[in-house]
């Protein structure tokens, strides 16, 4: 929560397009992999330090260079200036606290987004089987920043950690599966787009196992804790929510200014990703329209509980009451109390108490409370 | 539920346009139909198996393919090929998860609709006639997606299994009744469209008579039963509203475009269409706010019944407390009590008691409780 | 509310365009009325069969013809085909569950639109005199499909019952009051559908009536009766925004293409007549605001008498369940118990009992439960 | 509430036109008065009777009518007559309950708007001063139509009752304050158009005071009837906000038609009107949520102060319910019961009620209930 | 809340454009401070009296003009005329409860928004250390009015108060850092307004850190005063809500109007603000959707715990009101009571006891209260 806004106490004060990298640092040293194709083959290299790519040279049609971690800010620096970036989208590559959003530029295109990932807590800490089955469906989102650029004949992209959510498309270079070879940068874009949307649905269906996990949970006992769980739960979604809407727009953007940077051909590749990112977002609404259900359901069944419990308080204690009056009356010790000496007193007492109770229990009855 | 967002588990890290079936595989085999017509006849034949349908022949103007089961992804395939459509149309024909929406292409368009069918649970498994009579209204609405193809001169329909939906269509080709024999593929294209918009009135029948039996059910004893199939009531009309609302923007995609793929004369039938689905969304939207409507009446009931509850224990309980007390204070044992020695000590507690219980009665009528 | 959906049960199936008549039948005959008017005179006649209107002949500048039933499908057909309309909008006519809508044709104007109808319910059936009174203030709305088809000269109305709704425009014709007869076609379709927006308000004040009445019901004894009536209530009002909102539309939609048919001096009527209809729906939402906030006023004063009863029931406890435990002490029979012995212990427990009670009843001062 | 459809109760049936007064009358005579200015001077004179107003001259550039009260028919049509207005525009200024507009003739500009009056109710029959205190915060809003009309050289405002809100303006004049007397018509309409304006804000202002008092008073004992308080405010925010809407639209449609009626000076003034009114509808907006906030705390802390009390009931009645059942044990009456011959039983039960009651205490204090 | 409206009270009747000051006045005089600058260098220089900047010299490019301090109207008056701004602009500068707009005019552009400042309440009236770590997150919110005016070659700029919320711009400046010197008077602007959208920031962080803290008081005992808290975070959200909206149209004017006014270098940076504007709205409605939420858990476990309450109470009247009654019973003084004479009696009555005690204790673990 605090992290949406951390980023502007260290800044302010600074002149716009100061270079400052805002965010965890997650690793000691960043790691730049380059990968070059062209229809004929693709081949990747490790860069054993960032200096080694520049002077940049590319032997094949398009070069991709991964940045892994964002948080050697020279680098970023010196990379950006090689490739003419505007020192504004250098600045919000480097602030990971940045809003989603995709900007157009004479040689280049550039987008942001957040990519999220699940974590069920705690998962090995814990040693007990029954506590392990219960934590698969306690999930946590968080969510990483990955920049793209892309130009003419290159893609760059950053992610703040070391991560291999981009490695099924380098396969797919590297084996030359699909035709993502035989495209050009823009295409090698949209693959990488395509990438980050199913994160969405990774995400989305452990999210998924959460919710009917804790749909389930309503119905055995349901208790402050459980309550806990659903708004945390819902916090979650209102955060993915934030950060799937705005790829929307980014894609959409994409889409219509593409003409310029793609060929024809990656437009129904992007209509579809479009698609796919609406899908997104509607499970995410589905999503929180069951989870505000669920709330009502937990409310509304705390409230019959309650009525519940008070029916019972009620019927016993008024069955009873009046009785223990009458008890309590012959138990007084006046002297003069005639009922006392009465031989079958004691018999016509019990008998009232049985008529009171039979005529207390008719009236339950009327009232439907039995 | 979890039906909406399964699909991705087994898809990620394929590249786009790779053909797979995602959904439940209903049958063994596919089912192909041929219909053929133009103004002077038609004729319908069954197809052993699909590839006796290529190479593709029409002795008459339009024809119709139908395909029941779309697991066979070979199939889908190579009739794909035959008609040249896009991968990423075959992809979304395959996947049953696809948002409804509606294509464009140069040759041909493209829509995939989901079409609602209503089951009575468990009708044949419950012997009993009350039951029977109960489950009546209770409606479960599965989805089956439905996908159309048109070109010039034949349309291609897709149904995830075996069904009955189009039989009206193909009878009426058959028996030359309606325009439908002198029209086109459009005509044709429009006519399906205009079952799937009938299949959710039909839908919405059997909800209107469910949500007649909860509300007739809210006003006998309402319980936490009740409340759960009436928030299970409310996830229907979720589902429903997300399916019913896309088929508005594909039937206006459809209009638009026409012009290209459409005789004049079809227009006038899309705009019904148009009406008569904006029609369905407003009932759909009318049972929604109908819902919500018996959701509050429900917890204003259950919140009333418990202040009904408190008044009739309180009544009890502050009538006989006081006088239990005063019981209790003639039951001591002290060996100087004087009251109890006086003659008519007896009568005299008992017209205290008496006298407060009329104070007590006149002050909670004073309160409107009585 | 079914009427909503029930349309479709026996159509399904049907091409479309197919005449079926759709909705009550109110009535054996239908009754067809035909009147003339130029700036010279008007006339109108009652026709016995609907046949004697074809072939029609009119000796005056524009003709009117009424037709109050349109249960006989072959009537309307008959007709129709005469005024060449198209057989969509002669199924929209006959299907009373047709949602209100204008669409333009080349040689005429179609719009359908539903009237409400206030009904105070068993108005004769109630004898007592004050019963009569409550039930002034029960309103039920039911809803009247009215359809106005109109070209260069000639208008016709058609609606679902014979009724009065339209005798003053057609008093107004015949007597030459007003500017109608030296008017065409156009203005005559505006007088009829100001006598429609008038309805809506006739409704109006009626409703508001009933809810000044509830108003009045809710401070004195409020009770789940009329939480059942306010819901009513909303019901009708949700339905009667569904009626009054697309009229908006088609009003809106008349004065746009109205320039083919209209002169240009029905323009500013028309625009009254368009403010007319949203302070119409202006009224509708400001009824809807005032019953959402008395059900709010009624379930928070339910939840303010709940804690009301609940603060005496725990007075009455708190005081006297202590001095009945000290009762119950010295009702105990030990036999070695030396206050019974003690010449004032009696009155000692007495002074103890008042202390407690005097103690109690400043805690509940400081709490300021009294 | 009823005012705002009353109207239509005695119009139905009439044609669209024809003039009657609907709405309270205030006086038995209604008022007229000319002013007339230049850049030079500027005069006013009061005219006896409407009838000397016509034939109408001018010996200024401009000339302003003000006419105080709407009731007598004639007038405004001879009125109306001479000035060539528009039936319906007629029609609209007579009727009271007329929705706010603006319409754009070929002479001359018409709009009508409501203007807010605030009330302190019986300040003056109340006679204690603590009340008149009390009643400053009760603030009763009444709204007035108040008509303007204005072509090249003249302006005429049409207003319910007579009334000073205009006296300003008049007085400006009069004594040339200002850059009135310089400017022509527009500019004069914008003048009376802008006291509207500042009136709402006059109004506003006493609600502030009054959400103010509202606020202080939920702190202190909050009741039913603080609740009653708090939505009559709510309903007359949303009376207020349905008057204060429709003049945004009202200025800004003066602003756009402005350039055939308006000299470009007057541009910037109506912008700034625009701006006012905009903040006048935020400050309506703030006031609805600051009283369903308000509305929030007060059923939150009716329901807090339910649990509380619930508590005490409980804790008092736990901890005395099982010692006053120890002492009933002890108070039967059985031949053999040992524990009444013991030497110590009856210190012995003390003990026991002793520890039960420290046990009691403790679970209390780690249920946090302490 | 008042001073949102308070401004009118003094005004109402006056000409519009008079020039009149309404706000609190923060200090006896106003302070000038003129800084101008070109590429080549800065000088800043306070000015003694504001007199001394007229007649306006400026030897460089660019000169800016602070002004701190807005309550000398004359002073305002004579500097507005010197620039010949608008008296409606100096109106609206003056007006310190001005709505943030945005206008365009011939000579120059004018902008006007409120700045928000975060307030902890008493950090230094309060002395023991443990009050101050929690007033740390007791933040109340100040908001400033800012105006800023800006022509070719000079930037005004309107502060309420002597502050040093534009200090680092001018060190800036002066120290010659970054690449404010060598650009023009729009890109001042811009920095000046980038001020104003990082102090939203820097206002949004300590919100942060408070809602945090609250969120962890929520989990230990919630009472009523938290719940004052929240409500009155909740309203200075909807205060800041109300702030910020209007400065992402104002930027967004600023750069669609800025062609006539701005170099094209300035064009990234206006749109990196607005990007900035854009996540400070969307961290405030992110803000608010917690605050609800935390509304919703401190309702539903207030409601909870009362719940957990009733039980209790139930469990014990339930399991003690039987045997008081029996208890009860055998102290009935009654002559002829057969069992008081059994000699195993009183052990057969305990044995009842403990009997129905255990079914009660069953009862209630079938009920799943224990």
């Amino acid at each position: 929560m605090k992290r949406m806004t951390a980023s502007y106490r260290g800044k302010k004060g600074f002149p716009p397009g100061t270079l400052t990298h805002v965010g965890t640092i997650y690793e000691e040293k960043i790691r730049v992999r380059q990968t070059s194709f062209d229809p004929a083959g693709a081949d990747s290299r490790d860069l054993e330090r960032w200096q080694d790519l520049l002077p940049f040279r590319n032997d094949r049609a398009v070069a991709w260079i991964e940045i892994n971690g964002i948080h050697d800010v020279r680098a970023i620096e010196e990379i950006g200036r090689h490739f003419s970036i505007h020192p504004l989208v250098l600045e919000d590559i480097l602030n990971t606290t940045q809003r989603p959003k995709f900007e157009e530029f004479d040689d280049y295109l550039f987008l942001v987004a957040k990519v999220p990932f699940a974590q069920h807590p705690s998962e090995s800490a814990v040693g007990s089987a029954q506590t392990v089955l219960k934590t698969n469906h306690r999930v946590e989102i968080s969510f990483e920043q990955v920049s793209l650029l892309f130009g003419k004949d290159w893609v760059i992209s950053l992610t703040e950690r070391d991560q291999t959510l981009f490695d099924p498309v380098r396969e797919r270079l590297l084996t030359g599966k699909g035709r993502l070879r035989g495209q050009g940068a823009d295409y090698l874009a949209y693959a990488l787009l395509d990438v980050i949307v199913d994160q969405f649905f990774v995400v989305l269906e452990d999210l998924g196992d959460a919710i009917e996990f804790l749909d389930e949970e309503l119905v055995r006992r349901p208790g402050p804790n459980l309550l806990r769980q659903i708004h945390a739960f819902k916090r979650q979604l209102m955060y993915l929510h934030k950060t799937v809407w705005p790829v929307r727009e980014i894609i959409g953007a994409f889409e219509r200014c593409g003409s310029r940077f793609c060929s024809s051909e990656t437009g129904p590749y992007l209509r579809d990703a479009y698609d796919h990112i609406i899908q997104a977002i509607d499970t995410v609404e589905t999503y929180r329209d069951l989870i505000s259900g669920m709330l009502d359901i937990y409310l509304s069944s705390i409230s019959y509980r309650l009525n519940e419990v008070m029916k019972v308080l009620t019927i016993i204690s008024t069955l009873f009451i009046p009785l223990t009056f009458i008890a309590g009356v012959y138990g007084m010790n006046f002297e003069y109390m005639p009922e006392l000496k009465w031989q079958y007193g004691y018999y016509g007492v019990w008998s009232i108490m049985i008529l009171v109770t039979l005529g207390m229990l008719r009236y339950f009855r009327r009232k439907k409370w039995l």
